[in-house]
């Protein structure tokens, strides 16, 4: 924890909703009505107790621009790690059209029924969210939405990929601190989001539709030697037959892979998240996969290989950010790249020449 | 170029080839012999008069760690630029024991047959070359490194992966210049080299062996999606049937892939390096990818965007290096990253208080 003491004050403070802690002041002197201001340890202790209201604000102040609201989320964060990490993590993605909100609807309340809280977050930068990313619209997960037992929670607004990403990974955390055995991660499938995903999920798992030419189109090249699991959905009716083939296909497929770093061999099922058919051969797979990759170890590794990769992702942001914003970079970098465009500088030069000015 | 003032002085010299341009200094005073020094006009007229001699000279600047190397090399690399770029550069991988040595002996002397001058380099840090680089040994190509048309360098010995990378990337402009028009790159495929290599070719050949299982499992996931084209070698005897059939696998396991961004559709072919059948084919399908992307715009999209990758890689790889290099973050890193791992600090904070005492 960075700064211990700044919380210590609050140690002793109860959770107020609705009243202020501080003095009441003038109503002259007052501008506009004053925000409830939660301690770090109210956030905490509402987090603990599972109080879903009380994570939600948390995750605002996480999404939140302010300096002072990002330090407070940083303190949650900190005090809330100790009682993180027991969720498994499912990574969901899939082109827009492949019926994900509908499979998310119906993977959801399967997981729920179960007495498994879930929370449902998404990744997709603003500039994706046209595309079809479902928690745009959370009102399509029409079952889950009204279940206690789930949290579903749009992408942040705004920032970069890299920003998402982060806010993402870090309200994963407070979600398991409020109890939250299951947290999938969506994304749709069709930027480079699904790097950042995967890099914060046990398991990742592609949504795919029968057939094998145009329905790929919208997906990105490289997605599916990520995938842990491909379901294929909408097997129900006449479509069982197709569906079965595409399920052969991508099994074949997969068998031309070399195969991945936790010894899995990645599955291919079909199941209809309409009628509801094949959901429960998905969890088992997912299961299966956990209690693998628990046992051989790959789990933790990858568990650790993922903290570490944010620590450095973020070092490296911090870096770009302060290199890229500097005034006499930003001046000078487009007629500089302009340059390596036309074969006047080599790339090199041109980077040195920019390094320079940045006077590292 | 960077100082155009420093190579004015040499302007009207002559390569002087076993001569000092130094006056004789008493040989009391020599310690050693003293090594022959070009200047950078003479570097950059034997280059551009194909002199394979001072082409390996130069080569061999760009690798040195030497300060005053490297700048005479980055003289050397912006005089040459103008007449860089005219070549097809092919990024060729497979795993160990695909023949690939064999493979590009066979393909290159097809190539100078038809009158084409070949560079052949290597991209893999030194870690991966015993995990089967042919450059390793290049009497391997046994044909080829007697053609005078044919200049093969093995990959530099030293150095991270972007080290090397940036070399190869360097020495492709001194080759071309030197009026090389065709320019292989080749990496092993077990490693990170193919982002690198695909980030410095036109055109990018996986050499797959027949077979769908254990061939592959030395080989990374993701190299797949990247190829422009798969040939399978060792189509010949008894192993033809079986080469066709790994063709019409990958052949199908390629239209489950979205298309590349090229428009282009990866091919399959089969091939024997050995007997020497099948190359024309192959050589066909490169020179149609060519001609293909050249009036589709991609060639020229592809070329800019890798050089403003070179240009962004540069700049980053400086930027970590004088971060890893600080000395509070040597002495800092290992312990904060343990706090990560045993998930006393988040990763988000723990990168906070390494920037913090990099004290950008």
């Amino acid at each position: 924890m960075d700064h211990p003491e700044d919380n210590r004050q609050f140690k002793s403070l109860k959770i107020n909703k609705g009243v202020t802690d501080t003095p009441s002041i003038s109503p002259y002197l007052k501008k506009k009505p004053r925000q409830k201001n939660f301690a770090t340890t109210d956030f905490v202790e509402g987090i603990l107790q599972g109080d879903i209201t009380i994570l939600s604000r948390a995750v605002t102040l996480i999404e939140s621009a302010k300096a002072g609201h990002q330090q407070q989320a940083q303190q949650i964060i900190e005090q809330c790690l100790p009682f993180s990490g027991k969720s498994v993590r499912v990574g969901i993605t899939g082109v827009p059209g492949a019926g994900k909100s509908t499979s998310i609807d119906a993977f959801g309340m399967h997981l729920v029924r179960q007495g498994r809280k879930l929370a449902v977050l998404a990744i997709d930068p603003s500039s994706e969210r046209s595309k079809g990313s479902i928690l745009g619209d959370k009102t399509r997960m029409e079952s889950l939405s009204r279940e206690k037992n789930a949290f579903i929670r749009p992408s942040p607004n705004a920032g970069s990929l890299g920003g998402v990403a982060r806010k993402t990974r870090e309200t994963i955390i407070l979600c398991e601190a409020a109890g939250f055995d299951t947290i999938f991660v969506e994304t749709v499938g069709v930027g480079q989001s699904e790097t950042a995903v995967h890099s914060m999920v046990d398991f990742f798992l592609l949504i795919q539709l029968a057939g094998t030419g145009d329905e790929l189109q919208g997906i990105k090249r490289g997605i599916m030697e990520m995938a842990d699991g491909i379901v294929i959905n909408k097997a129900d009716g006449e479509n069982i037959g197709q569906a079965r083939l595409a399920a052969a296909h991508f099994s074949n497929a997969l068998h031309l892979f070399p195969p991945p770093d936790s010894g899995w061999t990645p599955k291919v099922l079909t199941y209809s998240g309409r009628y509801n058919t094949g959901i429960t051969e998905i969890w088992n797979m997912i299961d299966d996969y956990i209690t693998f990759t628990k046992t051989n170890g790959f789990f933790d590794f990858k568990r650790h290989k993922q903290a570490k990769y944010w620590m450095y992702e973020s070092i490296h942001h911090t870096l770009f950010q302060s290199f890229y914003r500097h005034l006499g970079i930003k001046k000078r970098l487009p007629q500089i790249e302009q340059r390596v465009l036309n074969n006047e500088i080599s790339s090199f030069d041109a980077a040195k020449q920019l390094i320079d000015i940045f006077n590292l």
